[in-house]
């Protein structure tokens, strides 16, 4: 069956998109689902996009097997993890690829263009395409020893303060902490059993509370602080040269705290991860991607 | 049955040692497997307690239903995971309580005595057992929001660096860096397959290595007085008069490289957790018992 459609998926940690376009009629249908970070468990991540993919198949009145996919997604940077997600789908459609959601970010921030984006999500990574073609990426290691600069570092580093605060003063005194304290509960047991149980999506999730009290908490503010030095390191790392997309949830507030060299080379997005991951689907359809579309490059 | 037996069992992040003692003849029985925190996992943790027991019943010549037994574990400040441990075992010994290793270690510490005890193993708590009794618990809140000063902190901000070194020169510098990328692979996705697989255990097994490397290595050296620091704020904590017992795979090399003030505190350890346990266990058999043995407190 001759493909003309094609399917784009960007999948984070806290929800995943997708675009469907008929490349004859120029037609396109979008949809968003909850969260396939592969990070969070292969299984999970694969419902998600396959269900999200008959979605769009339905509206569109075509058929998952006539779609060129490319799937962006968080935590494929693992190859054996992206490797056993594109064997659960291949057999969906007429072609798949699954790569990180990094890489597509960094073809849809400049249209294919040399770019460094950093992503501010509830991860954190960035991901260069340099004048040579060449793709680098830096950081991206997972929240337990990297993630600086994303949301669920934010958030465990505002969990982490809070927790000194109850240990040393048997309660929490700031405000940014009395909130954290009635989000987790009110007693150790409450507490752990929370943190056992949260993913990075819900560390991430108590980002928002913490940046309406940035004004009047002294420990918001803090911590905000130090989230923005964590910015600052990941965007001197790319160099000194290439524009600078931010890309993610915390992109537009972290953009606006920027220091004046670095925020004079912020350029604004000409397109995201799921447009990214669209502009790969369509080049999966000619003879001569393939240079295009091979995976990581090792260290 | 009368039972005339006890069982201590200190269950950690590294391994599990147990003791069964016949208390008519004073006749002891020590054994050790592998680790059963109940942070790695309930199942694996009942079977390793169960095993040990099973073993020095055996070489005791006595059946699990004569044991009173206390198990001290990590991560069973969690109550409902003690919980679960208890009902998991119950049925099979005469008595059995479950409680965190902190608890067990401050009794094991000083006798029973007033004293702070502050565990460095692959985890980090401070049991403080007061002047009227009173039992208070700082830290102890896992390795992702917590564990300042354990040892898979440590490795964790050893990984951390050497990543960072990975992403802005090419490959890591520091002899520490290049040692922990000998060990967690040569390129990026066999580093995120890993860190992906790694539990605390395996992140605090790298400590030796950095410790190895202090004397020749800045960056081995510049982590290890960022654990110390760690160490000391969780000594503060615990106040200013309490003697201080430190506990733990790290607590020798820490007390050696403390402040003059905190280490005038440092007193030896009468007993170790394991102790404890069995002081605790032995006072299960007395009817006025039951105070000594209720729960921790709420914060």
């Amino acid at each position: 069956m001759k493909s003309d459609y094609i399917l784009g998926v960007d999948g984070g940690g806290s929800k995943t998109t997708a675009r469907l376009v008929h490349l004859a009629s120029g037609k396109s249908w979008e949809g968003r689902a909850a969260a396939s970070s592969l990070s969070l468990g292969l299984t999970r991540s694969v419902a998600v996009i396959l269900e999200l993919a008959r979605e769009l198949a339905f509206r569109a009145d075509c058929e998952l097997e006539q779609l060129c996919v490319v799937c962006g997604l968080a935590g494929a940077g693992e190859r054996s993890l992206a490797n056993q997600a594109h064997e659960a789908m291949e057999s969906y459609f007429a072609r798949l690829e699954v790569m990180t959601d990094a890489r597509t970010s960094a073809y849809g921030a400049n249209g294919g263009e040399p770019v460094a984006v950093v992503a501010l999500g509830t991860g954190s990574v960035a991901m260069l395409l340099d004048e040579q073609g060449n793709e680098t990426m830096i950081g991206g290691w997972g929240l337990l020893v990297g993630d600086e600069g994303g949301g669920a570092r934010l958030g465990v580093n505002a969990i982490n303060a809070m927790l000194w605060e109850l240990d040393t003063l048997g309660q929490p005194e700031s405000e940014v902490g009395k909130w954290l304290c009635s989000q987790l509960g009110n007693n150790r047991s409450a507490i752990l059993y929370w943190l056992r149980h949260a993913t990075a999506t819900q560390f991430a999730g108590l980002v928002p509370g913490i940046i309406e009290r940035l004004e009047r908490c002294q420990q918001a503010k803090a911590l905000f602080e130090s989230h923005m030095q964590a910015v600052e390191r990941l965007i001197s790392a790319t160099g000194e040269h290439l524009p600078v997309v931010l890309t993610g949830g915390l992109a537009q507030i972290s953009a606006r705290h920027l220091s004046e060299p670095l925020r004079a080379r912020i350029i604004p997005a000409r397109g995201n991860s799921l447009d990214g991951a669209c502009i790969l689907a369509e080049s999966l359809m000619q003879p001569s991607s393939s240079a295009l579309l091979t995976g990581e490059s090792e260290l």
